[in-house]
Parts: C-alpha cells; sequence; structure tokens
C-alpha cells in the first residue's frame, strides 16, 4: 500500500491517489503517512476525505502530527481539531510543543478547549486523562422518543451507540441503558422505567491500569467516569483500555529487564535516551555484585586448594538465577493481574518452596551423576548436588517474597525481576557452595 | 460481596440472597461463584436470575463450570446450554471430560450442537477457534425497515448491535454497515447503497495472536470471520480479542523466564505441572553452562597466580546477562508488536551496538575508577574495563541478533531472553577477561 501511494505521488497522479485514499481503511493510511517523506506526508493528507482526515489524524505517531501541524494553515487545523475526539485532541495537544499548541488551542473552539483542558488536568495515570468527554446522555424523564430524535439529530459515534447514561438533574449518573431497550421499548417509556440502575462506574482518579483490568473483567464496550459527587464527566471507550493495557504491559517487559520504562517505541526512540533509561540499573546492579565478589575472597583458600571449585561457580550462579526468575515472574505477574495478594504469601512460599524442593532434587541428581562420572569424585557430586538443592529452594524463595515485599512497601514488583534476584541469589549461592565444600571436601 | 453470599447462605436467608444476586454485576457474581465451597455454588447458582444464569456461568472458571454441570439436571443444563454464546458453548465443551462433554451435547439443540462442532474444528490458535457463529447478517437486497423488522424481532446482543454485515446470495461477504447508518437512513434504503464495501475480514485460518493485533490496530468492535471462499462464518468480538492478548502476554512473560507456557492461573496449576514447566529449561541452561565451567579450567593458571580474578567472575558475568537480557527484551518486544522485522537486522544492531558503546564505556570507567581506588593496581582496572567494555558489545550484539535469527527459523524468539542470552554471555565474557587479564597482566 505505501508502494502504491509513493508510485501515485512519483507519477503526480493526485486523482487516482485520492480514489485509492478513498477506498482505503483509516488504521493503514496512518501507518502509511507515518512512514512518508515529511513533504509528503502534507500532500497526501490534503486529498483525504475531509469526514476522514480527523480520525487518521488522531491515529498517526505524534511526531508525524507535529510535522503536520508544523505545515498546514490555522484554517485546515481548525477544521481537523473541531472533528477530533476531545480525548484525541487532548492527547495531541498533551505531545505537542508550546508554540504549537499555542496553534491548535486557538483554532480550537471555546467549548472544545475548555474540554480538552478538562481533560489535561487529571493526572497522567488517571482515569480522568483517557476519558473522552463525548457521550451520549439523557435525562431520567426523557423517553425512548426523546432519544430516537436526539441520536438522528446528533449523530451517533461508536462510542456512543451501544450505551446511553441516565442522569438526573444535576447530571449525577442514575443509571444506564442499551440501544437494544430503546429498539425494543415503547416510544413513550422514560428512561427512568428502562434503566438500568446498577451502575459501575469509575472515580476520575482511579488508575488507568485499573480501568483496564476492569474492561477485562466486565466485557463492557464503554465505561461511565464520574467524579467525587457522581457527577457523569466522561466515558472510557474499550480501545483506549486496550491501548493502556498493551502500554502497562510494555512496561512491565521493560521493567523486569532492568530498563526505566519508556513510551516510546524501541526504533523510534533516541540512542541516547535508550542508553540512560538502561545504564541506571546496570550501574546499581554491577555495583551490588561487588559484594559478591568480596564474598569469594574470602574463600580463596578454598579455591586455591581445589581449583576445580572455580569452574562450578557459573553454572551454580546460572542456575539459582534461572530459578529464581521463574518464580518471580510467576508472582509478578500473578501480582499484576491480581490473582495473589500480599496477603497471600505464606501460601504462595509454600507453593514455590514445594516446586524448588522438586526441582533442585532433580537438578542435584542429574548433576551429581554427571560429576560423578566425568570425575569419579563422590565428595564433589555430594557437594554440588547439596549446593544445588539449597540453591533452588533459596532462589525460589527470594523469587517469590521479593515481588510481595516490594507490594506491600507500595513498590513496583515488577523491579523485584530476574536481574534483581539473580544478583541476590547469587552471593548466597556461592557462600552455600564453599561453605558445604569446605565441610565436605578436604580443603 | 463474598462475605455477604456466604453469610445468607449460612443463615438460609435465601430470599433476600436472590434479590441481591439479582441486583449485582454479573462478572463479580461469577468471581464469588469461583471462590464458593463446590456444595454452596450449586445452591447460589439455582438462585440466579434465569436470563443472567447463562452469562455468569460463561464467566465461571472451567473447574467451578464442571463441577456444576456435575450436579446440575439435564433440564438445567439444556436451559444454560440453550443461551450460552456458541463461542462459550464450545470452549464448555473443549474443556469439559469426556462424559460431561456427552452430557451437555445430549441436552444442546441440534443446531446449537451443529455450530459447537462446527468451532471445535478449528485449529486452537485460529480464529476460527475464538469466533462466535452469532452475528446480524443480511442480504444485499434487504431494506432498512427489513433491518430494523430483524433486530425488533431477533433481538440485539453486545456483538451484534453495532455492526451488521451484509452478503450476497452465496453468503459471501460484500459489505458492512452500522446502527448509525440504519438510523439516518430512510426505511426503503437498500443495502447495497447504505453498505460499505472495503470490509477487513479474517480468513479462519488466521493465527488468533495476529487477530488480537487487528483489533489493537483498527479499534474495531467486531470484526467478520470469513472461509477460504470469502463466505462469511462467524465474527470476533473485541472482548475476544482482548482474552487473547491478555493469554499471549502472559506466554510471552512465561516463556522469557524460561517457564513452559501454560493456560492455567498459577495459584491453580498443581505442583507437580508447575515443576514440569519448570524443569526441562533449567536442565538445558544447567547443561549449558557447562560449558562455561569447562573454559574456566583452561584458564587455571591466571586464577592461580591472581586469585583476586576471581573475585571478579560475578560481577562480569551479571553485567553481560544484563546488557544482554536488556537488549533481547527490546528486541524481543519489538518484533512481537511488529514493530521490527526480520530485514531490519542491521539497522537494529547499529542501534544496539552504539547503545552498547555507550553503556560499555560507562561501566568500564566507573568500575576502572572504583578498583583503581580499592586495589591501586592499574593493570588490573584496566583489565576489568577492558572486559566489562567488550561485553556490553557482545551481549548487546547476541541480545540483539538471537531474537532476530530464531524468528529467521520460525522459532520463537521470546525464548531467546535472559536465561539463554545469559548463558551464552557468561562463557564469552569468560573467555574475554582470562584472554585480557593474560595479555596485560604478569600472569
Amino acid at each position: 500500500m505505501k508502494e502504491k501511494i509513493i508510485e501515485l505521488l512519483a507519477d503526480e497522479n493526485f486523482k487516482e491517489l485520492k480514489e485509492f485514499l478513498a477506498d482505503a481503511n483509516e488504521a493503514d493510511i496512518a501507518e502509511c503517512l507515518d512512514e512518508l517523506e515529511q513533504s509528503d506526508v502534507a500532500v497526501v493528507f490534503r486529498l483525504l476525505k475531509k469526514d476522514e482526515a480527523a480520525d487518521i489524524f488522531s491515529r498517526m505517531d505524534p511526531d508525524t502530527q507535529e510535522n503536520l501541524i508544523e505545515i498546514l494553515s490555522d484554517k485546515e487545523i481548525a477544521s481537523i481539531v473541531s472533528k477530533l475526539y476531545v480525548d484525541d485532541a487532548a492527547d495531541l495537544v498533551d505531545e505537542l510543543p508550546a508554540n504549537l499548541v499555542t496553534r491548535v488551542l486557538n483554532n480550537s473552539s471555546e467549548a472544545k478547549r475548555k474540554a480538552i483542558n478538562e481533560i489535561l488536568k487529571y493526572p497522567d495515570d488517571s482515569a480522568g486523562s483517557i476519558m473522552t468527554t463525548e457521550y451520549a446522555s439523557l435525562d431520567e424523564d426523557a423517553t425512548v422518543q426523546d432519544a430516537f430524535d436526539r441520536i438522528r439529530k446528533r449523530g451517533l459515534t461508536k462510542e456512543t451507540i451501544y450505551t446511553i447514561y441516565i442522569t438526573d438533574k444535576d447530571r449525577h449518573l442514575v443509571g444506564v441503558t442499551t440501544a437494544k431497550e430503546l429498539l425494543l421499548a415503547e416510544p413513550d417509556t422514560r428512561m427512568s422505567e428502562l434503566m438500568e440502575e446498577n451502575v459501575i462506574a469509575i472515580p476520575t482518579t482511579e488508575d488507568k491500569e485499573e480501568v483496564a483490568k476492569m474492561f477485562d473483567k466486565y466485557d463492557f464496550l464503554a465505561m461511565p467516569v464520574v467524579d467525587s459527587e457522581n457527577r457523569l464527566v466522561g466515558i472510557v471507550t474499550v480501545d483506549d483500555a486496550m491501548d493502556v493495557m498493551s502500554e502497562e504491559n510494555e512496561e512491565d517487559f521493560e521493567k523486569m529487564a532492568a530498563i526505566a520504562p519508556s513510551e516510546e517505541d524501541y526504533m523510534k526512540e533516541s540512542i541516547f535516551a535508550q542508553y540512560k533509561n538502561r545504564i541506571v540499573w546496570l550501574l546499581v546492579l554491577m555495583l551490588s555484585s561487588i559484594v559478591t565478589g568480596k564474598i569469594i575472597t574470602n574463600y580463596e583458600n578454598a579455591f586455591a586448594a581445589v581449583p576445580l571449585l572455580v569452574s562450578f561457580i557459573p553454572m551454580i550462579m546460572d542456575t539459582g538465577g534461572n530459578c529464581g526468575s521463574q518464580a518471580s515472574t510467576m508472582v509478578i505477574r500473578a501480582l499484576a493481574t491480581d490473582e495473589v495478594e500480599t496477603k497471600d504469601v505464606l501460601k504462595v512460599w509454600w507453593r514455590e518452596i514445594r516446586i524448588a524442593c522438586l526441582v533442585g532434587a532433580t537438578l542435584a541428581v542429574v548433576n551429581g551423576i554427571r560429576i560423578y562420572l566425568q570425575y569419579h569424585d563422590l565428595p564433589l557430586s555430594i557437594v554440588i548436588g547439596i549446593t544445588l538443592f539449597c540453591t533452588a529452594c533459596l532462589a525460589k524463595s527470594l523469587g517469590c517474597l521479593l515481588p510481595i515485599l516490594a507490594k506491600t512497601l507500595k513498590l513496583d514488583p515488577a523491579y523485584m525481576a530476574s536481574p534483581m534476584i539473580t544478583t541476590m541469589v547469587d552471593a548466597c549461592s556461592l557462600v552455600i557452595f564453599f561453605n558445604v565444600a569446605l565441610m565436605l571436601m578436604n580443603v
């Protein structure tokens, strides 16, 4: 599709390009625009159907949007902004540099400007920041006929067709009804008779991650957002909830790999920004492993006498790290999905310690036999076996307890993942290793 | 809520319990049922409103569903199955043991039974397996009036309200229209005039992970599923796409921690099953680190002469592992979200090597200074500095190249995560370390 657009641009065949764009899907066009040369973007954008341009604009990358705003005339900007959903307009204003923000706001209607500012005042991670203020709501005294008149007059959007919110005179949310109910009811039925009164509403201050979880649980297409006095102020739609879910997941993957989370895409972020995201944890963890190094120097006599011991250090460290990160990954995810809560700490530990015994015993036996066959040294294979067993138990325990401890201390459990657990388990497993060796071997 | 139910059960206050359940949300009730004693589940379930029972049933855990099917009468089962969406009924049949499957199918209508079997014949990871065969479709010659009559007669479901699919006489998908268009059009308009002909449809054989990505990209509430001849066979709805997205994410977290992925929840899976999921990779990785151990024995002379060298092994191994898993996590995620493709391999490597130089230089300088201040040994700090720099470059390179290589070989890149990368980087970084030490120090 991108090739086709470039070809038509090169031929200056704008008539065919216009027809081609009219038939294409908005999300696909936005994806192509993100990949075109800056100068071409404006050319293509001006060929779009007027009623699709705003939708396509809202789906483009922030960089492409910024470039386009710089090129477009005030009139063109006004036309786009007037058609953008308020939540998309707020996202745009949030991302643009200050001078362009002024241009955008100057070309918005006063109502839109007020609505945008309304959304921007909510903290970045709150439900208020992802809601839109365009939704279908009706007074509890309105009739089904009123509802249809309103829908015919104002039009419908994807956001508003399925769920209609019912408010009282003071805009308090009192109920919800669906297009299905409207279609099946008599025209003179009042909303107060039709509506379902048990509405699950989100406070504006709710964490947006919790909002995404509620969508996953309840399978709603939209949820109402209310202020502290239960007045309806907006709705969150399922597509925005999906975006939050994706973002939070990417952040968790990054945190669990000891990277400071970033909203920018991998290929778009600058090298220096990525360096900054990665170096902090690397330094912290590197300096922590100095402790492990220190511990080893205490056992210099042991490996001076039996140099072979040194060759088992990597295996013991790696196995300990892997055992620990398996446990921590499972527990971090179970905490993230609310399957495990901090009060379950003993139950979780009891699970992990039993798994650790099975895992540790298997590793000990397999490796014990391997070492005995290779070196014919029974004490050595016993030392390695015992070390592996103890390391597995310790690693699984730390792996499950540290994320829960972090959550108890209101820290993000995702940081207690593989890198952190590995560093901690390393030190402990080597202490076990050398002590068992000192006890059982002639060193 | 669970406490309230248990309290009312204990008091045998079924009247109030019934009222309480009638007012509660279906997803919340299902969650409580999953946590109640087996014997209580059936009692509570029988108090549910008839038209809500099937919805609640479809939201319960497979275990709870199984227990309930065992207890309920044939008549009760028939009543539930008749109200279940076909995709939920197919999920149920897929999870139940054989004897209960027979009971469920014997109590289904023939149409339902056929529809269930239709869905079950698609492979587990295909679009066909997550679609439902209940959707709103109209002939291209139908009028808007016909559409409303049909909706009033057959009722509407969440799945069908927003999008209506238009087919020709042979059930080929030819267009799509929305409730919005229907409401705004004249009653005698034909579907063929109203419909949008550019429909993005999913083949039944499409990977369900790709389907979830399409929902994320296009923000649809439902998408049509077609067979190889473009005949409409079902629809996938956004809530099912969200479930796929969550599942795939959990699987990736597990794979990246060297755990065989499992669909079972952490707290519900048996200890032995979890042991099996974890032990395979642990054994593979443990035996791989024997190679690293072997390498160390080659340099016995080096650390016999300067025992202090041994104390740097943990720091070098950990730092290498962390550098590598940062890169591999970023690249695995970028591959999973289609941001990076295999043909970008050189671009990705060029990014990583530049980040590696910055990271490596910082680590080298910080640690070089630290060691010089601690041991006043300039050659040693240079050895450690050079080793850290080379390890960072090597680790970041392996970390970005191996996932892309895996993808090229049609393997899952998620397995090229921290545990695998760490094991490989360990061996290489120690070779670098000892060789640099042999060259620069008097050993």
